[in-house]
């Protein structure tokens, strides 16, 4: 089978499964869920074989340190990933729920009811377990998937696709629901995003060029976020100890992921202040300070701040620092150079917080918390599928809840339209 | 200026002027909603006056008929924009709106704010009425505007943009809230549509063929719908009258709209029964009616229909007639032809209804009413900017609500990430 075969015959059984899936009855849903989780457990074994034949092949490559440490299975993963299932087995099921019911002066009622979006792209690499955690996801929100991992993965991703649709099976629905592509070609993620017909959303996973490539090519609505240059604001109103915490804890508590802050805002009446705490705590954590010339008047020690410092995502032990007069300037700051991503003000003054948290308009705005906190686990979704910092569709960590769409609901009696 | 310079000062002015209108208050929106009306009102004559303008050149260059009435004004036109953008101003404003805060086990407090996209776009073609709806709907929800109608309206289209400009900036709006694009070159579409930096949102309105131009060359998110091939199902429990009455109402009252019935759909266990009736009254008020085999066995003056019948949109006096044996074959012949824009039940069996409603997954499912009602303002939407059959982001009439998205707020109380 040529490229253009395989992805004809993936993209056309993906959409047949999806009107199957899109009717399942939530006890099934969960019943396939959990004997998922059963089977990822019981096969244990023979998952860690797969993942050494990819551990192998990578170190051949010279792959090493973290990439090498994402690809890698343990015990302890597939017991998280099977736990994972079993949460997403717990949440509530989105499908079907129905929003404000409203009589008209018609005499019909009108609402909405949640239905799933149909097919759904996830383009990943590295992270074996994206396989079940997406494939979880998209069958309790009642899509169709289709996995298209990366080749350093492929012997781990066959071996998960292939547990999760016999499990799929055992309970009586199509093994299409999942399906992995077996093979890693470029060209085949290139035919696949035109598949508009038959594929509804594209969820890319991975860095800045994977996510740039596929939306560039893309005919069909992509969720993603390039990257994230999140922000920390100081407020006059702060207080000392929770504005050093929520900085160092934004800043440090794992500076690889796209939710650790970049970017320091200081308010100008406390920067000699609060704001020499704060960076003092900083650089005793071992942070590199990139300052403003007001911040380098106050903290001699940071290093001088250049333009493009500003809207750098470092996912490193390096923060930029700038001093505001002003709330204005803050926010004028986060709308110029920020990524839509996350921010948190340190305020005690409520109105200031409010303030923040209206004119802000990124995916997650926060009042007294570290910015650490952005992602679906820790706001209650249960688990994501991905983060958007593009206002269509879904705004922010995505859930169950993204993966629906609602349809209007509309019941008459007889009623005709004069 | 040059095209190139045009766009860019237009799209750079739009996205500069959306910051400012996403903070104005509801007070501040709804006061200019109102001004803009009387200022309209007052203003009629000279409304008239670019409005003949364009009859004059339109009817030079051969335009006639519903081209030609689509185009005009008149007082009560006129009257009925400004009475519209004072509904618009009645109608709760979405921004701010927060939904379902819940405290989280770290302490955190999460929910969501219902803030604007941005910057829409809408092309148009004909009525210049859209014109004052749309920009009421975009004001209305904190999003700023760039309007591009069609060459034929231009007199009109200025006339009643110069008129909403002004009145914005008599309440101290920055009149680059709306823009109009004061050129009709199709090139300056094109450059439009790859801002997407500052452009958020696309809404053609028009033909199928302006639609998909559009749609297959914008970079930009497109809400669109192509068609609407929309079925009536007379179950085998239809009340006889019920059944001849919602049939004629869909497909003849208005028959040149998008949700107008083009599709008739008949249990065969009452097909020689209620079917026959049905299509008696439908013959009787003049369609001419195109059926499978069994339909012309109960109903020989009906017309054989071949395959392309069943996804034409007739916008006309036809009617396309399938007999089906179960709720299976008719949920299956609305997937497979339809367009995912609205369908009925005729039922009194509840249980058939609640089922037609959880199955079929088009933008609007009704039970016992008319496909004729499928609209924003019939929805309670107040008015809408379009409707999608597409999934993301909105499906169905789209009004205010669509016209936001949602962040994440986060309350803590210094609250850290272990």
């Amino acid at each position: 089978m040529d490229h253009a075969q395989l992805v004809d015959d993936l993209a056309a059984r993906a959409a047949a499964a999806s009107g199957r899936v899109a009717e399942l009855s939530t006890d099934v849903k969960n019943a396939a869920l959990r004997l998922v989780a059963g089977r990822l457990e019981e096969g244990t074994d023979a998952l860690l074989e797969a993942n050494r034949r990819d551990l192998d092949a990578a170190r051949e490559r010279g792959l090493e340190g973290p990439m090498l440490e994402r690809l890698a299975l343990d015990p302890q993963r597939i017991r998280a990933m099977a736990e994972g299932l079993r949460d997403v087995a717990a949440l509530p099921d989105p499908v079907g729920e129905i929003e404000s019911m409203r009589t008209r002066p018609s005499g019909l009622r009108v609402g909405r009811m949640r239905i799933p979006l149909g097919v759904i792209l996830v383009i990943y690499e590295s992270r074996p377990n994206v396989t079940a955690d997406v494939g979880g996801l998209c069958l309790k929100s009642g899509n169709a998937i289709v996995l298209r991992g990366g080749s350093e993965a492929i012997h781990s991703n066959t071996a998960i696709a292939g547990v999760f649709r016999g499990a799929l099976e055992e309970c009586g629905i199509t093994p299409d629901a999942l399906q992995l592509v077996p093979r890693t070609d470029r060209e085949i993620v290139d035919l696949l995003l035109d598949c508009e017909d038959q594929i509804d959303l594209v969820v890319p996973r991975g860095g800045e060029g994977l996510i740039r490539r596929v939306a560039a090519r893309s005919r069909i609505p992509v969720i993603k976020h390039y990257k994230g240059v999140c922000h920390v604001y100081i407020d006059e109103h702060a207080e000392p100890k929770m504005a050093r915490d929520i900085a160092v804890n934004s800043k440090c508590q794992r500076v690889s992921v796209c939710n650790s802050a970049e970017t320091l805002l200081i308010h100008g009446a406390v920067a000699p202040t609060v704001g020499v705490e704060v960076l003092s705590a900083l650089a005793a954590a071992g942070v590199e300070l990139r300052g403003c010339e007001r911040t380098r008047q106050v903290f001699p020690q940071a290093l001088e701040a250049s333009e493009s410092d500003w809207s750098e995502e470092y996912l490193d032990m390096i923060m930029a620092v700038r001093v505001v007069d002003s709330m204005d300037q803050a926010v004028d700051h986060i709308r110029r150079y920020g990524s839509d991503h996350t921010e948190t003000i340190v305020t005690q003054d409520i109105s200031r917080g409010r303030e923040f948290l209206r004119r802000v308009n990124s995916s997650s705005v926060m009042v007294n918390a570290s910015t650490r906190f952005a992602d679906g686990f820790e706001y209650g979704l249960g688990a994501e599928i991905g983060i958007s910092t593009s206002k269509m569709h879904w705004f922010g960590p995505m859930g169950l809840e993204g993966l629906t769409s609602q349809k209007f609901i509309v019941l008459g009696d007889g009623t005709l339209r004069e």
